[in-house]
């Protein structure tokens, strides 16, 4: 531990300039004991975030604004320069044996750190893939009781309040102010605080410590998820859930987007319709948990680039055409109410940023849940729809791309295709003898969603019915290699067809769900989109497939989809398939995560540094490779 | 110079805790050279500020936050550590050399600083009492002409054009955003940033950084004033006034909280009535000026506390009853929306700070204007009227109270007591010969406003027509002292009055303008509360009469007021009249100031630590003081 001016290091470095920048390149270790944790992050990042990140819980009030000076570690090997806060935080022996803020401390090197023991134990909840998350939510709440005025103790009432809240440095806006007077004198200055990061949003009569609550929202493009959580617990109250209702302007991003270029309009109403359904969601939560709106202070919306423009009321039509551009990445500070959701009036939004058009704040949020950044296993983290987003890597380096891969995994430009909806057949198993369905709903199958389609096609693939190429084998062929069900590949008009389901009379090929070779062939293009995003990545990250140690398929999509059946297609690399695994809604929990901890949220800011964006659309390459992948595995 | 660590001084001081604090106390002195000026600061004040306050410029173009990187300084004597930013601004051998950078530098002892020379001559401004304003404005605009987007630069629109703004660390607002891909779209990305302080606030198409204006508010209970300025140049382009549409609630601010405490619906119809004055002004000065009302980006506002917490629509009921409490003395980020003036939408408003509930903006606006705390004179801010706020003091220390005066000023209270209106008797002359009266407008005399007043007591106390003690003579005395006007005395029913003016038959006294005996004790309590007041603050601030080099009469009343009757009533300390000077409408000036330079906002700020408040009200020795002050001197 050497202890100079920052500038006067005697390496000449200022403990900035020569460090690799904060862009995805380069970790440093930290070492944190007694614990014994160590943990590898990316320069620049805050040493009080790294701990959080990794379940090492640093005492602290203010939320890492360094206005609480709580948050003491003693940095016993390397280098941490002094700020102006640690002079007043420490004497001049503490900050020679090395103690400093550890919400100042960027990490510039290799740290080696001593963590005091808290004297309680830190409120934790596991969120996400099973992430470990210490409560530090924004949203705080102070019971104090105050001194009333005197003529020798004039403080102003907002002054006479913040000084009970001294660890914080608060802003105060005006509606605020309008009130306190009333609510201090009408409750005989026992009041509760209420404040969302370092905003005083509220002052509430009483003693309401008991009650705060946010919603995190999964704002995606087909559904809306909305979970309520108690964020003195961390403990989901209501889920609920509902469609887009922006579906009638447009299945996916792109038509959406459309409707807004040919109709003025449409922004503003689908922008309402937004609103409604955050809203009617936000109000269906409260009810079920019992919770009254104005006790809910924050939501976090996470949302793919498209769907947060639109929400916010930002044209989207720059996403939707070459080259494709964002608004802005980072969102400004954001009320509830500028997003139609009637909750506590200065109830603030979390916005998630984004990476770019393509991989927006749901990849963010979901990689935040994954833990992407936080492992030393090699990932690969795909969220597949009509627009794929790959993400793959480790602590030490994260590469992302999007692919587009049309809507056959949505059912859509697929014949008999349909939404995962009741009678959607979601499972397909086949045998050269029998073939077996499973349909979503207790009804009849009257469509093929993703999963089943590419459920169908691997099994085809699979009994050789399909050739590496993708084109059904002839009738004679099929009957031979599978007795059984051969006798379902038939012909619709000039079309080749596999009848699923007979529905009306048997040989009624028009009436019956059936896989038809276009369909195939869209599949194909959808998945051969994907393997060359993925193998790019792979390449660029100097990896082969057996290097990676997990697939992680996020979204709904990714939870019906079957593992084997993704390999079996070529989908996702070949990896054993419990390797391959189901994430889950990790966009929603990653929401969750941001209204837990204020030290997630940064590390959702930190993850638009860290991950490198490899842009497929103008590569040379591209279409060679995608043509490459259009065959199915042998 | 010596170079170490802030904490590592050998001194142990860490260049804050062992210094005085910012409480008004102390002083430090700092030359600047090449200039060789001289001037002494209070601790922690930025050194930025200092230099601006004294005429000094220094490059700079992001308003002090730190992120140009321009305003740079060496400090070749006194101790000024080492900042974050000044290790990323300099090299190590110009820290050594003492270079800094003066937006961080705060001071906390007395310091030399070497200021480098301008390329080009900043513009300044005169204004207030004689005040050099180098023009700094919060507004500023940006014409900048952007790359377009491509797919190998897919920047965001916000980052793209905050790249070109490097110099500032802007945030923008959501309805900015809701815009800004359309403006570039439409514009060829040739537009002008509007940025208000650290606030992007508008992007608009082309160049017009030439349309830059804001509007200064004076908003006093009796009259609001408004000046539309250049901000490029400092010129006032237009100025406007009415008086204040709360009239019909009362004069003054008690019997206007009065008002409210009385029917709660008072508060949201005054709010809505100040809203509505400062609105018709905004309007009127733009018109008057040619000036498009969305080319004012900014408004600052000068009030008492009063007028300021209903313009904001706070309850001023605690500001109305022991033991007087303002809401808040710093006022939180305002829009002009929010106090009802529809200029520009995302206009900032700029609301002065106030001391204490009677001490208030247009005070601390007054102050700054008349630049009370950067002169070596001893000198007496008086601002008269309902409420009489008193400043004392110069560079090194600043005392401040109220004293209640009473509505004798206003002409309320006073028989024939009008406001300063056409009819009013605004100066009264007399000698034993003849009394000659100065009426406002070219019409009749209707009644007597309070410089009127201060003259008729005034003249009648040197003639003696009035004792010491405030009590008229007999008839025959006032006959033989004064044989031109002595008969003016005479009886009304059972009271004594002097008759300044007939109207309709001589000798008919009940429909003359009259001075009674009671307005004569109305005018001597009033000016016994305010002699009392600067009696207590000499004697706070060990200083006699003698001492003082200047009284200021701040405000309307202070500029109609005769200086020899405002001393010959002992209203003011005995000086020479020439001494006695008035100040203008220096919170309106004041106003001004704050528009055209942050610097001088940050002066407004400095001045709330600066000044010592000394309470009246719970002075045990008050009530017999205020007795002493009663008579007249002889």
């Amino acid at each position: 531990m050497k202890l100079t001016a920052p500038a006067l290091d005697e390496t000449g470095a200022d403990g900035r300039g020569d460090v690799p920048g904060h862009d995805g390149r380069g970790r440093f270790d930290l070492l944190f004991e007694p614990a014994g944790r160590k943990v590898r992050v990316p320069p620049g990042v805050m040493l009080f975030d790294a701990a959080s990140w990794n379940g090492i819980a640093i005492d602290s009030t203010c939320g890492g604004h360094g206005t609480c000076r709580k948050c003491k570690v003693q940095v016993s090997e390397g280098l941490a320069p002094i700020t102006n806060l640690d002079t007043r935080a420490f004497s001049t022996e503490e900050l020679r044996d090395g103690w400093r803020l550890a919400c100042r401390v960027e990490i510039t090197n290799n740290l080696r750190v001593q963590v005091p023991e808290l004297v309680t134990r830190p409120k934790a909840a596991t969120v996400g893939v099973g992430r470990k998350v210490i409560l530090r939510p924004a949203v705080q709440k102070r019971y104090v009781e105050l001194d009333e005025p005197t003529l020798s103790d004039q403080r102003s009432d907002l002054e006479r309040l913040l000084a009970s809240l001294d660890d914080l440095e608060l802003r105060a806006e005006l509606p605020v102010l309008r009130a306190l007077g009333g609510v201090l004198r009408a409750s005989d200055y026992r009041v509760t605080a209420v404040v969302v990061d370092d905003v005083l949003v509220d002052v509430e009569p009483g003693d309401t410590t008991g009650r705060l609550f946010g919603i995190a929202f999964d704002l995606g493009t087909t559904t809306v998820v909305a979970t309520l959580l108690d964020l003195s617990t961390g403990a989901p109250v209501a889920v609920q859930s509902m469609l887009n209702k922006q579906q009638p302007f447009g299945a996916d991003v792109i038509t959406r987007i459309s409707a807004i270029m040919m109709d003025p309009r449409a922004l503003e109403k689908l922008s309402s319709l937004a609103h409604e359904a955050l809203d009617e969601l936000a109000q269906a939560v409260c009810l079920e948990g019992a919770v009254r709106p104005d006790e809910v202070y924050e939501v976090a919306i996470a949302g793919n680039a498209t769907m947060t423009h639109i929400a916010l009321g930002i044209d989207p039509e720059p996403l939707g055409v070459a080259p494709f551009i964002m608004s802005t990445k980072l969102f400004p500070e954001t009320l509830a109410a500028d997003v139609g959701v009637s909750i506590h009036e200065r109830a603030r939004a979390v916005i998630f940023p984004a990476f770019g058009a393509y991989v927006g704040g749901d990849i963010v949020s979901g990689l935040l849940a994954s833990g992407m950044d936080r492992d030393s296993r090699e990932r690969l983290f795909l969220d597949i729809g009509t627009n794929c987003e790959l993400v793959l890597g480790n602590c030490d380096r994260l590469l992302a791309t999007a692919a587009p891969a049309g809507p056959a995994f949505e059912g859509a430009a697929i014949r008999c295709g349909m939404r995962a909806a009741p009678g959607a057949i979601e499972v397909v198993r086949m045998t050269a003898q029998e073939l077996e369905l499973g349909v979503i709903g207790d009804v009849e199958a009257q469509g093929l969603c993703g999963s089943g389609l590419v459920d169908a096609v691997a099994e085809l693939v699979q009994l050789k019915l399909l050739d590496a190429s993708g084109r059904f084998v002839s009738d004679d062929v099929a009957r031979e290699l599978a007795p059984g069900v051969g006798a379902r590949l038939t012909q619709l008009g000039k079309e080749r067809v596999f009848v699923l389901h007979w529905r009306g009379d048997e040989g009624d090929v028009e009436q019956s769900i059936y896989l038809s070779q276009r369909d195939v062939r869209e599949l194909q293009f959808a998945k051969a989109s994907i393997a060359t995003g993925w193998r790019i990545l792979l390449e660029e990250a100097g990896l082969a497939v057996e290097d990676l140690q997990q697939v992680l398929l996020a979204g709904s999509f990714g939870s019906y989809l079957s593992p084997a059946s993704a390999v079996r297609i070529g989908l996702v690399p070949n990896l054993p398939v419990l390797r391959v695994v189901s994430a889950g809604n990790v966009a929603g929990e990653g929401a969750k995560m941001a209204l837990l901890s204020l030290r997630e949220r940064a590390g959702a800011m930190a993850l638009l540094d860290e991950v490198e964006y490899v842009e497929l659309s103008d590569r040379a390459d591209f279409n060679d490779r995608f043509v490459d992948q259009l065959a199915f595995p042998d």
